[in-house]
């Protein structure tokens, strides 16, 4: 007997048809004799739904409070799914119980609606797992000190999973999604995409953080920091396919270095569309000078990626950073506000049409000259590279949005990720 | 300045449109110095979607642990109306928190589905509104003893804004809705009907319980019950008629009878299409026997109403009642098995189509003659009564349903209540 956690996408909850089919799937798991803990996710659409009626009544200037009122409504989306999955799964005869997040509870701090998780409590979750009963949490969600709603923002319910996962200490946790697995790359983009059996954590941090859409990244940091077995498999297999098969579909998130099996230098392809680029032109180049500028950025909760200093001439220099695009007003803002008044002759200019492209691999580590045939490859196809940006398993190219298909496609091929690596 | 509690409808917050009138009405009440509690229903249709999607999955039998799982599912309806209210009141500039049921906490038994308010802690609600805060809280929820969100049953939502004005010992309740007070019967059925201006509590009491979908039965009784000023008045008014006005209009139920200043005999003329009859045929006359059949019924928490209960013949006797029409199988049901068994010779007998119609009127107390005029008038038209029942100031018929709409017109034609009494 096992201790698993299932989390299941919007997608796989769309409909009810589909939440009966995620019902058979997890009862077919307790018949096996294991213990579930499910989170599901919003029913697809909903939280957009939800949000956009948010958006028409919600004050242009989103305050603390204003942003409070947002979790409120957008977290319903996930207390509907979890009482849906629960009645899908009495029906099936499997004994089942849902809970909110302020009901477990997940505790959170009070940054609403990208709440980060403080800590679970596993108490009343075990107690009803002992009594026999499937337990559904829902994803996305929690309570701050105060009693106050919060959300993780998207794909929070991925975080949700995993970190329910590391304080049941459970044995597995199974991310079913519309994908069947981890790819070298988004196969829309490259047809001849492959999907790894294996990944390690170091290498799936970066593909996440670096825009795979497949994990949240926050997901992937806390099964790495609890050492969480964490496996992304497909909620589209029929639900009555053997158990042992479905257990080892999909890609499995690895810890070892030395099981990791497919030993490529490069082992995937990340990107984001999401980004943009904000430049300061003629910053005095002065010691603290990075901290004046991004501090009220930080303090705006505001997430810097990217960051580029150039040589300084007569004591200016110029600085440049990238922002998810959907904070890139809010970036101008603070900067026009609060940084720029103490900055006399410096210039902002802004680009929200860019994008980034990186080469993921634990094989880099230990192969020189990686990160060159990336900008060969790239300067052959005359794509502009306007930032870069590099640590031990990953180099990223911010380059011009209309360029990032060719880019992809020219890194995969490059780097031959179409045929599986030597054993 | 005065503590006042506002009361929307569905209707009244069915789009973002109507939600952003209900927040300029609330400010106007906020800037004339008022402090102000806000409850509001969920958006028109969305219980219904809600509780469709339930139905869709729910196990057959519905067990306590289906019940609540309806409850966590139903309760984000008025979840997401609060969110959208206080974001609405925000963006006119006027500050607002919302809060969900269990957040309050408004405390109820654990009967899901339709549970009642045991307390309500108003300590949350006083400090904001002593920070200057529109307090906007969910109606038809709280939370149980065991941390279990609960629903009120349908038209909750006024039952909540009542015990809200209750607990917080609030100067007037009142109820926007979608009709603009309480009238002698439904317009619908009878175009003369004419609304009353004042209505006096126990009059309303039972025109609410006969059926008039005016206010939520609970609702009266807890403003009874806490002599809470109510008043009944019309949401669809422009929202900035001057202050005055609109405080003065609609029904507003009076506890004083002296105050009382229409002295009609009957004041209005109830129904209810949500019925249905249960005959037992063959009872044994012995003491006990009332329990022995109803006691079952209690225990399944259905509310039982008329009760009848014939003469007896050779020590047998046939016993009658009417349950809310969505009950009647779960009646029948519970007395095939726990009741029937132990009564040998005794057969069931029901009819789902029956609906009651009832004179109401306070002057009834002290003018006799009146029930006879109402089985007169109901004669003369070959309206057969099948079941009767009377109070101090009522008298219900029960009659086939296909009668109803005549019955209503007869008696509000035979109580001449088209016309205003003398003063």
């Amino acid at each position: 007997m096992a201790l698993i956690v299932h989390k299941y996408g919007g997608t796989s909850m769309g409909s009810t048809e589909r939440i009966r089919n995620v019902a058979k799937r997890v009862s077919k798991w307790v018949r096996a004799g294991h213990q579930l803990v499910v989170v599901p996710s919003a029913m697809s659409g909903e939280t957009n739904r939800l949000l956009g009626l948010a958006k028409e009544l919600m004050p242009e200037a989103l305050s603390t409070e204003a942003r409070r009122e947002l979790d409120m409504i957008a977290s319903t989306g996930e207390q509907v799914s979890v009482g849906l999955l629960a009645l899908a799964l009495q029906a099936e005869g499997t004994p089942a119980v849902s809970y909110t997040g302020w009901q477990v509870p997940v505790r959170t701090d009070s940054a609403y609606t990208k709440a980060r998780i403080a800590a679970i409590d596993d108490a009343r979750i075990r107690g009803d797992l002992a009594a026999g009963r499937v337990v559904i949490v829902t994803g996305f969600q929690g309570i701050d000190e105060l009693g106050h709603v919060t959300t993780l923002g998207r794909g929070g319910s991925d975080t949700s999973a995993v970190a329910v996962a590391a304080a049941m200490k459970a044995d597995e946790c199974l991310i079913y999604t519309d994908v069947d697995g981890v790819y070298t790359t988004d196969p829309r983009i490259v047809p001849e995409a492959r999907r790894l059996a294996t990944i390690s954590f170091e290498e799936m941090l970066e593909m996440a953080s670096l825009g795979s859409k497949v994990l949240q990244i926050r997901s992937v940091e806390f099964a790495g920091k609890y050492r969480v077995p964490l496996r992304v498999l497909s909620s589209f297999t029929p639900w009555d396919i053997p158990l042992d098969e479905e257990a080892r579909s999909g890609t499995l998130i690895t810890f070892e270095e030395d099981e990791k099996m497919e030993q490529a230098v490069v082992s995937g392809i990340a990107f984001s569309r999401d980004e943009a680029k904000i430049t300061l032109v003629g910053v005095p180049d002065r010691p603290g000078v990075a901290f004046q500028i991004l501090g009220p950025v930080a303090e705006a909760n505001i997430d810097v990626d990217v960051i580029i200093q150039n040589v300084s001439h007569d004591g200016r220099t110029d600085f440049s950073f990238t922002v998810p695009r959907g904070d890139y007003a809010r970036v101008a803002e603070v900067l026009k506000t609060q940084v720029l008044p103490g900055m006399e002759g410096t210039q902002m200019t802004g680009d929200p049409k860019i994008c980034k492209v990186s080469i993921v691999g634990i094989g880099m580590k230990s192969h020189a000259g990686v990160a060159a045939r990336m900008f060969r490859s790239l300067s052959e196809e005359r794509i502009n590279i306007q930032m870069i940006s590099t640590s031990e398993i990953k180099t990223s190219v911010v380059i011009d949005e209309k360029y990032m298909e060719l880019a992809v496609r020219t890194l995969h091929r490059a780097f031959e990720l179409e045929s599986a690596p030597a054993a």
